[in-house]
């Protein structure tokens, strides 16, 4: 008897094992860690927790089918830090150096003298002409493997001007948590950026778990051909869609072709697509991130002359769009901090 | 005793059935039925079991990470019937006779007085230039939001000018099964199409399980603007970018950002992206659909007005890509056949 006991017993503390294992496998996206733990306790952690529970809770006015489920976020300023310039910037200038060598005559013209002499006031001042002619100079001349293999091999060894980290480490650890939560809760997330969609699709996937095919950025022409016999496409000197501004809403329907229902930026590049997203017919989530923290990072907003933020922010109230306060609302900014 | 025998049996019983469960919620997408049914038993089916098989084989050397699994497909010709005019000029006449009581002067202009006549010869005789202008007559003017809901509107009401049938019937079932089979397999399937990116997506997903996203084709400018206080995007009677011939592999590359490494297609329109499909390092797999049966479907290749096949049939012997006999390959065609 005793020994049936057991047997029983043990028969039903396998079981017990078994459905546990079931029952995990089946809810496995929820069982994660508690969520947002790098964000404080504040009104802004509640309103963006309770949006995301609402959207997958069935039967409810907040309910969202899966299908619907999009999340778009911009990426300078809002998953990694834009200053003391954007990170595109950042390769720019290396790449310009790296190139000089092969172009004795940008010693003696703008805007690649002041690049090759440190100076970017004198960069600033070319305008957006002097930028295009920047990009196109480091941008374009190659094969898309070529691209990505520079792009690839530049944030393997770029540091950051005044952390010194990898710009790879330079993403806002909160905001890493929050696209998590969103997958986890069904939602497919997008970068839309106004950057170079081919500069951040190598890097994407390791720094925010977004694959290359889920990014929506600014795009160059590029033209197939033959190299020899073995086909090519070729990066060509000419932009072929700005993704910034007005441009984002349209970026997205282009790319994506669903309205998204939550969306994140942190400048009046980001505002039209805020517009878009939450004039969606059901529910839906627009979030800035506001740089308040000069001591762990930067402290900015409308007279920036990257990710300038002043439009956006007026409205921000009035439009129910949550401003995150990065000071007072996050935890902890980057991974790397103490 | 007995009692404490039928409960150890009892509880096996339940720790059975729940590690039958647990093992199906593992394994789930390797348990379906057994795949590509209405294939015949030929060496195209056999040729495609074993490239999948052998890219989820790991330590083979046909292995492929998941992240690299793309498979992309043209849609006319390749996944639905594109005999005898493509889906979209279906469409495109239709519209022209629903909008001509709002155009009185279409009576007497080409080429929309050859539509409302029902003349296709003398459609065929304005050409590109009378194509394009058909297509922004119809495609252009409304909001992105009114253009979706024209397109589902006309896929839920039009027929088949042979068969009858919805042309949302008018899809390959052997095509269906190959991208069950590829997503069961870990493959991310990518349309492909020279036809229009929105008019595709509003019917992908129930056609093909292809949500929006996964749609890549020819897109006509849009732009951001408010209606009143409300945002949307308008549709421009302006070309942005034709996803054929060698701006296949264009679209591929700023759309989804990775190289794929199966490609189906049927037409010489296909002929780059299969050129640059099967161009990359690792293994890769390239199809022809080729259109044999004039019984079940049509016949056609070389000669065809649409889905014209001449260079890529050529090639496609040397090239190693497998040409599909529609005829002695396929079982079935369409579902709805008996």
């Amino acid at each position: 008897m005793r020994r049936s006991t057991q047997a029983i017993d043990a028969c039903l503390a396998s079981l017990a094992v078994a459905l546990i294992l079931l029952i995990a496998a089946a809810l496995n996206p929820v069982l994660a860690q508690e969520p947002l733990p790098s964000w404080n306790d504040t009104p802004a952690k509640t309103r963006i927790m309770d949006f995301v529970k609402a959207t997958v809770t069935e039967g409810g006015e907040g309910y969202v089918a899966p299908v619907d489920r999009i999340a778009v976020f911009d990426n300078d300023g809002t998953l990694w830090s834009e200053q003391p310039y954007y990170v595109q910037l950042g390769f720019v200038l290396d790449r310009v150096k790296a190139l000089a060598p092969r172009h004795p005559e940008w010693k003696t013209r703008e805007p690649f003298k002041s690049v090759l002499d440190g100076d970017l006031k004198g960069i600033a001042k070319g305008g957006e002409k002097g930028m295009v002619e920047l990009m196109m100079a480091t941008h374009a001349g190659m094969t898309t493997d070529e691209f990505t293999k520079i792009a690839t091999d530049w944030f393997a060894s770029s540091k950051h001007p005044k952390t010194g980290k990898p710009y790879t480490e330079m993403t806002y650890l909160p905001m890493r948590e929050l696209l998590d939560h969103l997958r986890a809760n069904g939602f497919r997330t997008y970068i839309v950026s106004g950057g170079g969609v081919e500069f951040m699709r190598p890097v994407t996937d390791q720094l925010y778990g977004i694959p290359p095919e889920q990014v929506v950025g600014s795009t160059i022409a590029t033209e197939y051909d033959l190299a020899g016999d073995v086909p090519v496409l070729k990066r060509l000197p000419k932009i072929d869609f700005i993704d910034d501004g007005p441009g984002k809403p349209v970026g997205i329907n282009k790319f994506i072709g669903l309205r998204p229902i939550f969306v994140a930026g942190n400048s009046d590049g980001d505002y039209e697509m805020m517009r878009w997203t939450t004039a969606a017919k059901g529910p839906s989530f627009a979030m800035l991130v506001h740089h308040t923290d000069a001591t762990r990072e930067y402290a900015y907003d409308r007279d920036s002359a990257f990710g300038k933020l002043d439009k956006a922010l007026n409205e921000a109230e009035r439009r129910n769009w949550l401003v995150v306060d990065m000071k007072n609302d996050w935890k902890k900014i980057f991974a790397f901090e103490q």
